[in-house]
């Protein structure tokens, strides 16, 4: 529809996720018009992310080192694990400052619709990272849906190590939400989660 | 919130209009986890569109060459010219394929609260333009808003040339529209430009 390396670019920002055709026309009208120096460097960070970040050899987190920030932090307590399905569920379980202990990221959960498989997961590197008995306590923190639930009672039936603690996160009512709005399944799993008040 | 590159790429991404944080997390994810030869391909033809896109030096149409596609085809027809805001909508009238002339592309309209008056338009290139006589009518083809509502009535009144036939794009219902749903300006342009129907 335009012409040649205009065409090219709304093509390549077509195939980002959460752009359209008509978002991707948007953000190629908006570079062309843009200051050279700021696309360049958009650019520059494009190859510098794909060149320098990497995956952390203890726990899959993203790094740009051999061993990502948390693994090298020697206050973090190496006895409890958490175990997550991506990168991005570090940094949203960072910031509640509520875990001190240590990741494992799973790169993805279970999903045989999608061909994923334990053995496409980082499952192998977590049996050989508890083989020592530092780790007391595997907290699985896969996301609340079928994919990361499967992956949880998978992973809950292969983590029977004696003297190891395995735990999920607590389902139930979000914090600031409305009781009437909740789905049954999480209204019942608050039922069935639900505390001593005194 | 994200280390190093990572936050780079996402605060970049952040900057492209209609991304917001979560999109432009989401897209630096998906490119984490992309083939390193597609990210390549993205950054290179973001360097490409800068260097090699260039203004038409008749019209301010966008073009790889000294001048645009239109303006070297000798068929389009030199003696009508359309003005319009910016290099989308000589696309989006070429695809009509109603409009056999030529263009100008003013680069923006008349919009004195973002600072943008005559002098930051193409408009002392238009009136150069007009200046042999090969041009008979011009086509104030601007955006119906406020903005190139005023950039036409400035021209309209710039351009005082005898035999010069000055003319705006129809107002009126949309194809396929409904007629209650219509705006009231609208719906009035309608009765104003109102045809005989035999």
């Amino acid at each position: 529809m335009y012409d040649g390396v205009v065409q090219d670019l709304i093509d390549e920002l077509g195939r980002l996720p959460g752009v359209g055709p008509k978002s991707a026309q948007r953000i190629a009208f908006h570079l062309l018009q843009a200051d050279p120096v700021d696309v360049r460097r958009l650019a520059d960070v494009l190859v510098e992310v794909k060149t320098k970040v990497k995956f952390c050899s203890i726990c899959f987190n993203v790094t740009e080192e051999d061993q990502c920030r948390i693994c090298r932090d020697p206050r973090r307590d190496p006895a409890v694990l958490c175990v997550v399905e991506e990168y991005k569920d570090v940094v949203a379980i960072e910031r509640t400052r509520e875990f001190r202990g240590r990741y494992h990221v799973l790169g993805g959960a279970i999903s045989p619709i999608d061909g994923i498989g334990p053995d496409q997961l980082h499952i192998r590197e977590l049996m050989m990272r508890l083989a020592d008995g530092t780790v007391t306590e595997v907290i699985l923190a896969t996301d609340p849906n079928l994919e990361g639930e499967a992956t949880a009672t998978y992973l809950t039936r292969m983590l029977v190590q004696p003297d190891l603690r395995v735990t999920r996160l607590a389902s139930g009512l979000p914090v600031g939400g409305d009781l009437e709005y909740a789905d049954e399944v999480t209204l019942g799993r608050a039922f069935a989660g639900r505390r001593a008040a005194r």
